[in-house]
């Protein structure tokens, strides 16, 4: 094979969900039966081998002591953390809900950790009256939450999260880096924390968050080595040992035609290195990395029906069932500056008529009176007739949750896991 | 005055709102009162006498026998949608969803349109049960409405929906001019209207849409001409008659710095020249405008309050309590290319402190782990504190219900009708 330089660059193909006499399958099931069962398109389905096999690829390649944490936002549909909590070492939770959610787990609370830059009042009594790890986010926040331990009469655990002076380079979210509502600013954090240890509030350790979304195993070691060494210099100003230090994530899934997969084992070689070094100075210490897209983002499928096949003035629109009310983030309308399709395909209805393996260029949109309505613009797909499905991979993690599902009125899509 | 050329363009002056004693007023109540009347921050707020301002200036300067409807998919909040049905001729449903919310009001079934070019065949069937004005879409539509009405024993009345040639200059969403998923291509309009005619359907007329949110009368007057030209046209190759012509509304509001009001008066003096014409030629024709965001934008507030108030590396950060989960257009994410700011103000929970008209650069985000929870970016508002309530402005459409409420978990936020 030679690469044509003319060629526009492709999606990463798409091998997870196996294609078996012309139709995929999922979670060992044809798309169409599975179909069925739901009852009712759209739907997403998380497939639960793929969740298990993306953690075991993790484990294969990072240090055994390395925790794992499932960050709840990037999917919150509770049998998906159910099973997400006998895969990985702890949860990370955003909201008093996500809390809810990941507390009728069996995880442990001491691995349920708390973020967010707006926790309410009412939030951090619920949090502490549970006894999960909180991340502070602000001055404000732990003056909030000395003083609730007092009044609550309890000793919380918190790791105090730390705005860093680097960023995760060529990641899609910056959030390291600069002014940013994230944290504390590294310069202002060893006086809080030794303001927090007299406090009455056990000090665990930091959490730093560079970024996420990034596909450039350099970039994330960079990231990496920095959060560490910012950890020790912070540790050692405020005289802290450290028991939690939360690195956060930054792993990202190849969304857009030309990306590619990220590279796990040179990261795991990476901090196999760093992890002893770390340990020799703090013995008690828990390196935790907290992850959810990278978890859960390619386990999933938004399915749609093609329900009306139109050409307006030569071009050819796929008018589906489904749309950005449920998958914002495949509209393009979701942090995005260009909008770029998903990986999309066609499932024939009757596989046995997509013989001949004719394509098209056609535009999938939804069902919305709005030109902001579309799954797929002006995309090379396998021909398609009213009634097939057509399937969004990549759509695992801030699929639905993060999409306007009233918008227009249209009834919300099922969730499925298998 | 004079103009600075130097000087930042600015938001358009926030009028509506009277501002008593320091604190602002939402129908006729001091927005601090509303809050604990509401119980809880963050809520939207719509203003019953703003709407029926709006439709008073609009009734004041369009011509009587022009028929106003208003788009639910605007702002489909039951309580509004009541009031909207004392004030407007007629509503326009995108969904089974907005027509069991348009069903639930006094408006006569025969001024309810449906709209959509996705519409599935369960609520096609309840459209035609219902009784409501059909616009069709596609021809797969036609021959779907054509099968039900027999199926059903019923005469449905339907428009047919036009893709105009030509499009809305200048104006936030082109819904028409080359090829494009909404309705029908012109060219192929006059054969699809003569087989309808001939299916036991009554077909009343036509929809031309071209476009949303334009500020500028001249380029919307135009697009009229070209709407009424293309429907005499259009009506005259497939010997139709015309009751009703629905030209749509493209009306914008002001948003972003630099944009003006529309307009409104010269629209209505060229309405006022055309209708006689086409009233002479289709003595029975109703010519529909319909309008969503124009007649509630703008009666709408959306209010947060501070709960953090934090500086990262000489910047201010405003952390609130509501963000992008519920108003995900403030936050830049919904159709715009480059990020610009809402008018928003500050209003302090204590008016007497406000004394000094001290202002800040500030940016106001909200309480989720994402660098995209941002309400307002670097603006120039009224010195906060923790408890201030943060205002955005120009939050009645297109707000609540085109927001991922279940984004991160947080609690919906209450909507009021004052």
């Amino acid at each position: 094979m030679h690469a044509d330089p003319r060629q526009k660059p492709l999606h990463a193909e798409q091998t997870a969900f196996p294609i078996v006499d012309g139709m995929l399958h999922v979670g060992g099931m044809p798309l169409d039966r599975l179909a069925l069962r739901v009852g009712a398109t759209p739907f997403y389905v998380y497939d639960r081998a793929l969740l298990r096999a993306r953690v075991a690829h993790l484990r294969a390649h990072l240090p055994a002591e390395l925790a794992l944490h499932y960050s709840i936002k990037a999917n919150p549909m509770p049998a998906l953390v159910q099973a997400m909590a006998q895969l990985v070492d702890g949860f990370d939770v955003a909201s008093g809900g996500e809390l809810a959610t990941a507390l009728d787990t069996p995880m442990p609370v001491q691995h349920i950790s708390f973020t967010g830059p707006g926790k309410s009042l009412a939030e951090l009594r619920r949090a502490l009256a549970a006894g999960v790890m909180l991340h502070v986010e602000s001055e404000r926040e732990a003056e909030a939450v000395a003083a609730l331990a007092q009044e609550l009469g309890v000793r919380p655990g918190v790791t105090l999260r730390i705005n860093p002076p680097f960023e995760l380079k060529s990641s899609g979210m910056r959030m390291g880096g600069g002014a940013k509502p994230f944290g504390v600013d590294a310069e202002a954090a060893p006086a809080l924390l030794r303001w927090l240890a007299g406090q009455g509030v056990q000090v665990a350790g930091l959490q730093i968050f560079c970024g996420s979304q990034s596909l450039d195993a350099q970039a994330i070691m960079a990231a990496q080595s920095s959060s560490f060494e910012l950890a020790l210099q912070l540790a050692g100003e405020a005289g802290l040992s450290l028991r939690v230090l939360n690195i956060g994530g930054g792993f990202g899934i190849p969304y857009f035609p030309g990306e590619r997969a990220l590279e796990i084992a040179p990261i795991g070689a990476h901090l196999a290195q760093w992890l002893p070094r770390l340990r020799a100075l703090h013995p008690q210490l828990r390196v935790v990395m907290e992850m959810g897209r990278y978890l859960v983002g390619e386990a999933g499928l938004y399915v749609s029906r093609v329900i009306d096949r139109k050409q307006s003035r030569g071009e050819v629109f796929l008018v589906v069932d489904g749309g950005l009310h449920h998958h914002l983030a495949a509209s393009g309308n979701f942090g995005q500056v260009i909008r770029k399709n998903y990986p999309v395909t066609i499932v024939p209805q009757q596989p046995q008529r997509s013989g001949g393996g004719t394509t098209e260029r056609v535009s999938v949109v939804g069902p919305l009176c709005t030109p902001l309505d579309v799954l797929a613009a002006q995309m090379l797909l396998p021909a398609a007739a009213v009634g097939d499905l057509v399937v969004v991979f990549q759509s695992g993690a801030y699929g639905l949750s993060a999409s306007p599902t009233a918008f227009l009125g249209h009834p919300a899509p099922a969730e499925v896991l298998v």
